[in-house]
């Protein structure tokens, strides 16, 4: 059986020891990180969540407490009693290096099996097997760290939401099952049988409400669900930092969001971010960029040279730029040494795996630049393409040739790789606010405008004209906060007249019943007094990722699933048994 | 179409004007409260969250103003420009009644619809209807403060628990179903056809495992799900200050716990606290108070009279006794002339509903007490009652005979029931622990002992030689926080120890079987290096109710749900479309 702490009480953190507490006696508590058996000597690093100190047992300890010493195992938790003294030999490379317990009383609280895993800093074991032992894997010091940030960063964002006059308001997480958006997890409702709740993607519509409540200003860290198929970056459960007011501008939301950031900035990582932060329509993201969420840390922005290569001989430039298309490039500066015939035969395969027909290139390596279809040209043609995009001797010079909505996407994509095969992106942190979103996007397949955004979303004022005419024009009140090339946060400001309501749902060829079965209460409730008003959901876990250098959001996560959905540590989800699925009035279909 | 605010910028909340901002030019927005038309003159009480303020138009208005101002109705919203002036007829009742805002613009922001209630601080509409239209509901005032509170009670504990070095961690809501406790709302996993999610009934397990990975002091307000039968205190969906730490004492624990209430009494009611609370064992709250929650604002404490009456002639007492059971009394002081024959027989009726097989009284109104089994008694017998339980002329005495585990909650619920016929409860806030549970219960039908806390609870280090030979003296190491006879928060410290746990298991008859099935992930964790540890569970909703004085916890909760568990707003739950079933695997079993 294990020992009890009886009347010790823990006196300090193990980490937290220091020269200063020499001739103190203390009492620590915490794990067996490591045991060391010298013969008449041992130690044992003994660690908690702020460090690990030094346990030290010699001839003058008594035999009882020696032998538990001697008997401890990796993992083993110790509540240990005894006096700070200075080691004799300093160890420079922890924050209590220079000093030790010399332990006086000792009780081993719990005995430990031998881990599955070695619990270090530096873990080679498969994420499977740490992820099954979630428990053993939380006890290392980065995912620790990770942890214990993210709580922090919750912290400074509640702190500023709150000293900014917003109030937090939980919203419920059973609610009604919305069909927009992505798939809603439901759950079966006992009492009405065959009737589902839903677990929210987010609480827009309730914050809405909220807003129409008068609250004015309203806060929360929601946990969101969306039953998608994972990517690496995805959870089925996700926290949001969401917010809504009443009464402001655009701008005066995109200002209070980036005073979050400068905020989180400061006090997590202890860096000045300057603000306002940049900001950039949807237009030239896409022209320059190929992405709503541009990567700025660098440039090779792409370049569009439709018009000097509309008539040349080259039939795959002229044809796309007849059929409406374009023909751009990225020029990669001084890369040519790296980009190799054969690399840049890499990147051509890539580009056609995620649409394109194929890669063009210029390489100047030699005098001259070096190039397949040059041929084609006259030398003005490809004198003026060479200028267009300011290529130079040692530059490689990438071209795609097709419909804009390939090739942008295409040399968005491209540009990263190529920026990363080159490691030119700098390690810093990039904001940009991406403004003037389309409101409406043509679909090809049926051949209708659809929105981009949900339905609630306002059109800026001076696009309200064209709503009927050239929906095309009509630009959104929408922002979206990118950094680094990963959008964090999405807002918009909300429509909250009741006929400019029912206009948008013309515009979008919503029959009177499905307004009603898709937004019956929400319209409803824009009809008593709607302030107007706006927000954003910035994702958590995404800030965590970014601020504490994490890969994953499964290492930001302290019980992840994986990607399919499951937890491996509990095994859910699991079977039920029948009696709990015949009480819900559902059965399983056999497949 | 509504107007815009276009460049004018709200510079201050309605309820935050004074005499000091007097020759001010404002801008305030909100929703017209109230609008008099005098003629010549106009006024309209606008309304946010902070209060409301007088808009003033009169002959110096413009036209096209003033017609605006006519025009206004109750809920529309506007935003006004003006000068702030005194009032030429101020009102003492309002915080804002010396002054008055004389318009010189303004827009309406939206426009409304007549509501179906008005929106009054003393709304007669009935339950049903304002939470129909629960965005108007929650534009009352005492809704808003009451939901303001609620932010405010989370934000103290946070601020608290963060101060004292805890951290708070997210754990899952898409968990295992675990077959303890109450019944678990479920997901069906599309993933995983046929399989399930449960929606967490509390953090139990994750914080125990956050324990095991050390990080010591673990805080969370966790969303928690009950498929339970609702009472009229209760939520499907509820919020829990959830707590853990290691390496301390329940002691320490419990004195954590105080501190929390005292800040909370502190900053949010502005009252201090007195610690430590009271402490009261199990049995000593069953004896005296008849519950486990006493509400010890008020004595009338149970009165065991069975000593007396064991050997008496009235059959209903002395077979009592003779059964295994007890005979006692609560003596309701001067309560004669309200508890007339035709009350007490009322409270007959009312503790024969809650399982009791009657009452037997002495009311005692003139000189000698009247009572119906005096003439089964000795006059000794009966002087002895009147002297052991200490009743007066003008007191009523009220006698239970049955079995103990009848006799002490029907006498437990009828001094409450008394006691608030009387009217006798202060209004003052008694806290008590209650300590010393069983850790075992007998239950009479299968004639087996069972664990009356989940499982993992720890019993106290002296009552462990118990465990297999003397279940009844086994105590646990449970605290239960009552305050004012409800539970607010109940915990305790758990089983570390690997070897105790699996003889609890024993102890309880389950078989190897079962221990893997029900707790297989997490007993498999305590193997590798256990800490001591334990908390608590603190139902936020509860506080929040108690602290505002609401009546239910639909008045603290911004969307709740009525006693079917049904949201009367959005129609919540609701029947879902096949496509949406199929994906899942499962199908509705018709009735």
């Amino acid at each position: 059986m294990a020992e009890y702490m009886g009347e010790l009480r823990r006196t300090h953190y193990c980490g937290d020891l220091r020269e200063c507490n020499v001739g103190e006696t203390v009492v620590v508590c915490g794990w067996v990180a490591k045991q060391r058996d010298l013969g008449q000597l041992i130690f044992i690093d003994l660690r908690d969540r702020t460090g690990v100190v030094q346990l030290a047992f010699n001839e003058s300890t008594e035999k009882e407490i020696f032998d538990k010493a001697f008997s401890a195992r990796a993992e083993f938790v110790l509540c240990a009693k005894g006096v700070v003294q200075e080691r004799s030999s300093k160890n420079p490379d922890i924050k209590t290096g220079d000093i030790e317990v010399l332990v006086e009383d000792l009780r081993v609280l719990s005995k430990a099996q031998t881990p599955p895993f070695e619990i270090v800093d530096d873990c080679k074991t498969s994420e499977d097997v740490r992820l099954k032992y979630r428990y053993l894997d939380l006890r290392r010091k980065p995912l620790q760290d990770n942890i214990i940030m993210r709580s922090k960063i919750a912290k400074v964002a509640r702190d500023y939401f709150y000293e900014n006059g917003f109030i937090e308001i939980e919203t419920p997480m059973l609610i009604k099952s919305t069909p927009e958006g992505a798939r809603d997890y439901l759950v079966p409702s006992r009492v009405h049988k065959g009737s589902f709740y839903a677990l929210p993607q987010s609480p827009q519509i309730y914050k809405q409400l909220l807003m129409l409540s008068g609250f004015d200003r309203y806060i929360q860290l929601a946990r969101c669900f969306r039953d998608e198929d994972l990517r690496a970056d995805r959870q089925p459960e996700f926290t949001q930092i969401d917010m809504e007011l009443s009464f402001a501008s655009m701008e005066e939301i995109m200002e209070i969001n980036e005073g979050l950031f400068k905020r989180l900035f400061k006090d997590i990582l202890g860096k000045n971010l300057e603000t306002p932060f940049e900001k950039m329509t949807y237009a030239d993201a896409m022209n320059r960029y190929g992405s709503d969420k541009p990567d700025v840390r660098f440039g090779m922005e792409i370049c569009d040279v439709s018009d000097v290569v509309k008539d040349c001989g080259f039939g795959v430039f002229s044809g796309a730029v007849k059929n409406g298309g374009s023909v751009r490039c990225i020029v990669a500066k001084n890369s040519a040494s790296v980009l190799t015939r054969k690399e840049v035969d890499k990147l051509t395969e890539y580009v056609k795996g995620i649409g394109a027909k194929g890669l063009a290139f210029i390489r100047w390596v030699d005098d001259e630049p070096s190039c397949g279809f040059k041929k084609f040209l006259t030398d003005e043609e490809f004198n003026s393409i060479i200028s267009t995009c300011g290529a130079e001797k040692g530059d490689v010079v990438l071209f795609v040739a097709d419909k804009n909505s390939v090739v942008l996407p295409t040399l968005g994509a491209l540009r990263l790789k190529v920026a990363k095969k080159l490691d030119i992106i700098p390690d810093v942190f990039k904001f940009v606010w991406i403004v003037d979103f389309p409101f409406f996007e043509f679909d090809e397949e049926s051949g209708e405008w659809v929105a981009m955004h949900h339905p609630f979303t306002m059109p800026k004022e001076e696009c309200l004209q064209y709503l009927d005419t050239d929906k095309g024009k009509v630009v959104a009140k929408a922002y979206d906060l990118t950094l680094n090339g990963t959008e964090l946060s999405s807002g918009s400001i909300r429509i909250t007249d009741y006929e400019l309501q029912q206009k948008m749902f013309k515009a979008l060829k919503l029959t009177d019943e499905e307004i009603e079965a898709k937004f019956g209460f929400l319209v409803e409730a824009y009809k008593y007094g709607a302030p107007p008003h706006g927000g954003m959901g910035i994702g958590l876990d995404r800030i965590a990722m970014l601020l504490s250098g994490a890969e994953s959001l499964r290492d930001v996560t302290a019980f992840p699933k994986v990607q399919n959905a499951s937890e491996l540590m509990s095994q859910s989800p699991a079977p039920v048994d029948q009696e709990s699925l015949d009480v819900l009035g559902i059965e399983v279909v056999s497949e």
